[in-house]
């Protein structure tokens, strides 16, 4: 049994119900540090997908599991998660949902004398696709993964869930279930649903419109693109704190209609609250806010091209932080999009310049 | 007078009025083709920058310009195409504002006679800087450009303006003004407000929260990041049309609250028509939405390995058709998503395994 970042992997066998996308991960992961793990889904061909990848055994633990890790689609995370406590007495209890108050409320109604053993969790992770074919034992590599303990949790159960998240390879986020569900109510699933809501309004436009669309309507909109019958039971598992901020949102947009339709509308307020609400998202690797500077470069649209473009910007020692290919009607050209700190903006212009490139600020 | 994709540059000076990102830019791409440009602007300094990097002289045309190309803030555009049309009585005047129909209504109410000589159009090109010293030759290569003839427009002028848009190296994209002003409310300033109310909300949030923030959040909220008086002009201008669109958002919101507020809530219906609407945005190109899947791939975050990267996908003969760095709170290593065609996913995958990198679907 091998270790990651010096702490030890779960000791004693490890049972994943549901072999979906991220239990089958988490299988994944935890048989790359050797790891026993056990598989259990009521979808038979899922189940075999997953022990056919390695991720685990879909025969039943050889002595009672010392971490059950359940991994349900959301409406059934509670009553999953009660069970497990019930048939394992001895077990630490995870689960991998995105909602954390719910079931926790179901485990303590249900199951009130073992809720010390239950400990909730979080990966933010996932994927486009679903399933245990998309599943891989990197999913989790460098993710934050919250681990909501709450005050009647054993430090022993919250301990073992911890070094799970650890040997899956993801950042440790502590917070509690209530703190969890505020946060992601606000990060994930209020944007989730604007971004519905300003896709949504597309339907109803020609096509010659959209021809006009850029770079800032497919970011605004990516993640409308999300399974709706998965996403309809997040938004239904975090329904108040959800519907909270859309009240709060309701507000705005009424002041916003308001003022539009007034002679002189005071737009800026909330246009100015928007620009701070964007700088306090913090940086890449969780530091501070970086000033990081766009630089635009054109590249003919073949294979090879990019290659060269990120050696040339290599060359000149320039740091990457971030890159977009940019939408181009009609011309068979890329625009890249290329971030970099304030500072190396000028020197990586003059760089790709020197070398050829079309690169402009 | 050199030429660009087989049209002529206008021929005779171009006098471009307003010296901000824009308007430099547009003198910088039409000096590229060796056209004779003029600039003024009230604002002495950023006359001078602009000279400076030869995007035009600041002396007066030596004879009556041919074209005229306004481009001062929103707020002033009416007005100063006025007063251009009369000073110039034999020039055509086209302006780049983000607007059309109020600016060509003011043009009908001034200078009625002279409307046949002014043709709007609207680079759909910009940055996160501005002014003469963020400009370019290169900022409209490939983009989208909305010329928006109206029916008393000499087919001349509408040839001049015309002309000058493929001159500076954008893509042609004709269109009524008022077939104009709707799409641009739905496609770009719906988004940009719905994006801010989004990143307002952060600004209660405990920074711990924020902790949990993912890709998706960025790139919701990358556009609120913009200027907050320019966009109070844009918005002001096309205020109708986006009250109207911001009244349809609204009942969908209170929709969405009753549901969530409701025993049973229904929201598959909104969240389903989000994800219609995220597939009728045109493909890169203006061409078909292609099936893109991503490809994760785990690198360290130093100078020369996004070139490595490429390069091994380049011999694998795979196009890249968009990058993405990913959020890594707390780690010195970097999550690249590629997205690559559906058809050749694996065959990334497959091939940069092969070369090292930890790779998956």
């Amino acid at each position: 049994v091998s270790q990651v970042g010096g702490v030890a992997p779960p000791s004693g066998p490890v049972l994943v119900i549901g072999s979906g996308l991220v239990g089958t991960s988490v299988g994944l992961a935890l048989r790359r540090c050797g790891v026993d793990v056990h598989l259990e889904d009521l979808d038979r061909t899922a189940l075999r997908i997953a022990e056919s990848i390695d991720a685990g055994s879909s025969a039943p633990p050889p002595t009672e599991p010392a971490l059950v890790v359940v991994a349900v689609p959301p409406a059934q995370l509670g009553a999953v998660i009660v069970d497990a406590l019930r048939r394992w007495p001895g077990a630490v209890v995870t689960d991998v949902g995105s909602i954390k108050v719910g079931p926790l409320d179901q485990v303590r109604a249900a199951a009130a004398a073992d809720a010390h053993r239950y400990v909730g969790s979080h990966p933010m992770a996932g994927s486009e696709r679903s399933g245990p074919v998309a599943a891989t034992a990197e999913l989790f590599d460098g993710r934050a993964w919250a681990v909501t303990a709450h005050p009647d949790a054993d430090a022993a159960a919250v301990g073992q869930v911890e070094a799970m998240v650890l040997a899956c390879g993801a950042v440790l986020v502590p917070m509690t279930p209530s703190e969890h569900d505020t946060a992601v109510a606000r990060i994930s699933h209020l944007p989730h649903v604007l971004s519905a809501l300003a896709a949504a309004r597309l339907l109803d436009a020609p096509e010659t419109h959209l021809l006009l669309a850029g770079q800032g309507l497919r970011d605004v909109t990516r993640v409308a693109g999300g399974d709706p019958a998965l996403w309809q039971q997040i938004l239904e598992a975090n329904a108040p704190a959800v519907a909270a901020l859309l009240r709060e949102v309701r507000k705005d947009l009424d002041r916003l209609v308001e003022e539009l339709t007034a002679d002189r509308p005071h737009l800026v307020p909330l246009l100015a609250r928007g620009v701070e609400g964007t700088r306090v998202i913090p940086g890449k690797h969780g530091g501070p806010v970086r000033n990081v500077a766009p630089v635009f470069v054109v590249i003919p649209d073949r294979p090879g091209q990019l290659a060269r473009l990120f050696a040339d910007a290599g060359d000149a020692g320039v740091n990457i932080e971030d890159v977009r290919i940019d939408h181009d009607p009609g011309r068979p050209a890329g625009l890249v999009e290329i971030s970099v700190t304030e500072a190396s903006a000028d020197k990586l212009v003059f760089a790709l310049g020197e070398r050829g490139w079309v690169a402009h600020r």
